[in-house]
């Protein structure tokens, strides 16, 4: 009995607050389109009280996708889910994502404040927000670090107020994946009602252990994994989302599985890191330049024997174009509509005719066309930008 | 009772296998310098059948360094060792590294071989590579897909045959955590001999989980871990050194040590990135240049209040020099004389001024000067080379 995990993707609040990579309202709702195609389950949006533009890119992404639950994030204050509230207006499934810090470290020295008014207020905001009508996700801040038992109550009571989902984040990075793990199991064991409500996990990748972490955390129960494409985020990042998909893809014997479509992560890895300036690391796992390069003889000559000696997955499987098709200022309208259609959108006529013009300009930029450029490109075009 | 683990780098080997990233031997050496000053205890030089290039960078390392083990990797072949013992002549202490593969598809379609042939390959090439008078450590390739049964075996037919060292390599990276960690503590229950070698644990990052497996491994009583600077290395690379130090050291509970200087992390970084060509992602773990940023006002003043509110290690821990300090062309004698002294450098006088020039020559070129960049230039003064 296969178990489905949801992917909730923050990519656009959690990855886009690094600095250098603000994005326009325009680019988010391209960034968010294809998010739905990929298939995650949740969009966090924005904190729309944070700024009038995470305001607005809230609102335009709730009307630009259907499937998705769009979430907007808020502290446990009232004017903060008010905002938020009113900025999820036109979403077909809203979501107001709220919490407190749970940690002693955070309640003494963030909020200056007791486990018991952490545990009020926390109950106060959930059922706040549930009252305006939306699903709620409560956060219980710096998790990873809290005390055990303190946590279970808080968790408890969220689930009384009517959290339909409770996010156990690592915030700074520090658990370790068995330890993660435990935590999570602890919550199943202990918190009654749990039954009632979704464990989500949300990892940093401070010591590098994000993707596992949140694996831990999933085999030990949780039903959500907050992500980011190629692990964007504060400091050393977020959980990748490539890298939690591949890796349930990789080992169906965990009996789970998400509804990410996986040829579609190279692309959106390549818009996501032109459109916020991030350069992805050769190295990078699953969609890094050398990814799936084999280059000593060694592997080499073993590859060639029999491609399972040293490759867990195909190319194919995340979208990795073959080598032989690269894109530049020479390529011709049918090497153009032919990438265009591995992508998704079917161009004829006049309006391949009008990519292909954009397209010369961007190739005329960069020595070769990448298929996040390509995304961009049909993406600025009003009449195809809701292709496909 | 805290137990000290053995620090394997193999940037030279693993690392420099990545196209583009080829080195000369006088970088070679450069880098086998620095990885000496950061603590490493065993420096993998290369593959010395390989290439004249290879056998001529163990040759230089071997003499360059006194503290670590230099060590040069074979395969199961006679002229494979011939040629290891030969190149690291003039080591203080050498070892030999040289396997085969036991996983089921290599013995199969990468052998052409059986389990029986493989075992008795493995137990001749121990032997033979034992009475060169070197320490050997056996690597299984592809141990994270074999046969548990039949690793056990191998294990303790090499050990048996005089292996000091037995690695368990998850060639391809596609060990899960807590299965790679059970893996482990099979070997150290059900190998008679096992108290006789160390375990060696050796990661690929294909799914993300490289560094989180090396510290299943430890765990669960390997007592060497096998990893590169920045993670490089074929494909998604190979375990970070500086995430797996940093663990150790965060994560104090786990009683586990390292020799590993990790102020020295950062420059170390910089020059691997630099001499590789191998550009470090901005949010990788530990050493990307955002890993100490704080950036959501969320964070900022939750930080400003209380470091430890996001911070679970101190960006001087790994070198990360603070943001007051950025050397341009406009920099003075004192400023780089400082930044020197900080990196270990003790230059004065008219040797000052030598390096203070290539200096200039160098911040003409770039706008900022790093600590990568220093290393180089103090590094490629024959004068200076052998400091500090």
């Amino acid at each position: 009995m296969s178990k489905k995990i949801q992917i909730f993707d923050t990519t656009l609040r959690d990855g886009e607050q690094v600095p250098g990579c603000q994005l326009k309202t325009e680019e988010k709702v391209i960034i968010a389109r294809e998010l739905e195609q990929l298939g995650v389950d949740v969009i966090e949006a924005g904190f729309p009280i944070s700024s009038p533009g995470d305001f607005l890119s809230v609102v335009e992404i709730s009307k630009a996708v259907s499937e998705p639950i769009v979430c907007g994030l808020t502290r446990s204050k009232k004017e903060d889910i008010d905002v938020a509230a009113e900025a999820l207006h036109h979403a077909k499934r809203g979501r107001i994502h709220t919490g407190i810090g749970s940690s002693d470290v955070h309640i003494k020295h963030k909020f200056r404040s007791t486990r018991e008014q952490i545990l009020e207020q926390g109950v106060w905001a959930t059922k706040y927000a549930k009252a305006k009508g939306y699903e709620v996700e409560f956060y219980a801040e710096d998790a990873g670090r809290a005390d055990l038992v303190f946590l279970a109550q808080l968790v408890e009571a969220v689930i009384g107020a009517g959290a339909d989902v409770v996010n156990i984040p690592d915030t700074t990075g520090y658990c370790l994946p068995h330890l993660y793990g435990k935590r999570i199991q602890y919550l199943v064991e202990n918190v009654k009602n749990i039954h009632r409500a979704v464990i989500s996990v949300h990892c940093h990748n401070d010591l590098g252990l994000a993707t596992a972490n949140t694996i831990a955390g999933l085999i030990n129960g949780a039903g959500q994994a907050e992500v980011t494409i190629n692990g964007i985020g504060e400091r050393a990042g977020n959980t990748s989302l490539e890298e939690v998909a591949m890796i349930l893809q990789t080992h169906k014997d965990l009996d789970l599985y998400t509804n990410i479509k996986s040829q579609k992560i190279y692309a959106l890895s390549q818009l996501v890191s032109s459109m916020m300036r991030m350069p992805v690391q050769a190295n990078k796992a699953v969609v890094g330049k050398n990814a799936f390069a084999h280059s000593s003889g060694i592997h080499q000559d073993g590859f060639l024997k029999h491609a399972e000696n040293y490759e867990i997955m195909n190319p194919a499987d995340v979208g990795v174009p073959s080598s032989s098709i690269v894109l530049t200022a020479r390529s011709g309208r049918a090497a153009l509509k032919h990438r265009l259609e591995l992508l998704g959108y079917h161009v004829a006529g006049e309006d391949l005719n009008t990519v292909y013009e954009s397209f010369l300009v961007v190739a005329d930029e960069k020595k070769e066309v990448n298929d996040g450029d390509l995304i961009m490109i049909v993406s600025s075009m009003p009449v195809l930008a809701k292709l496909p």
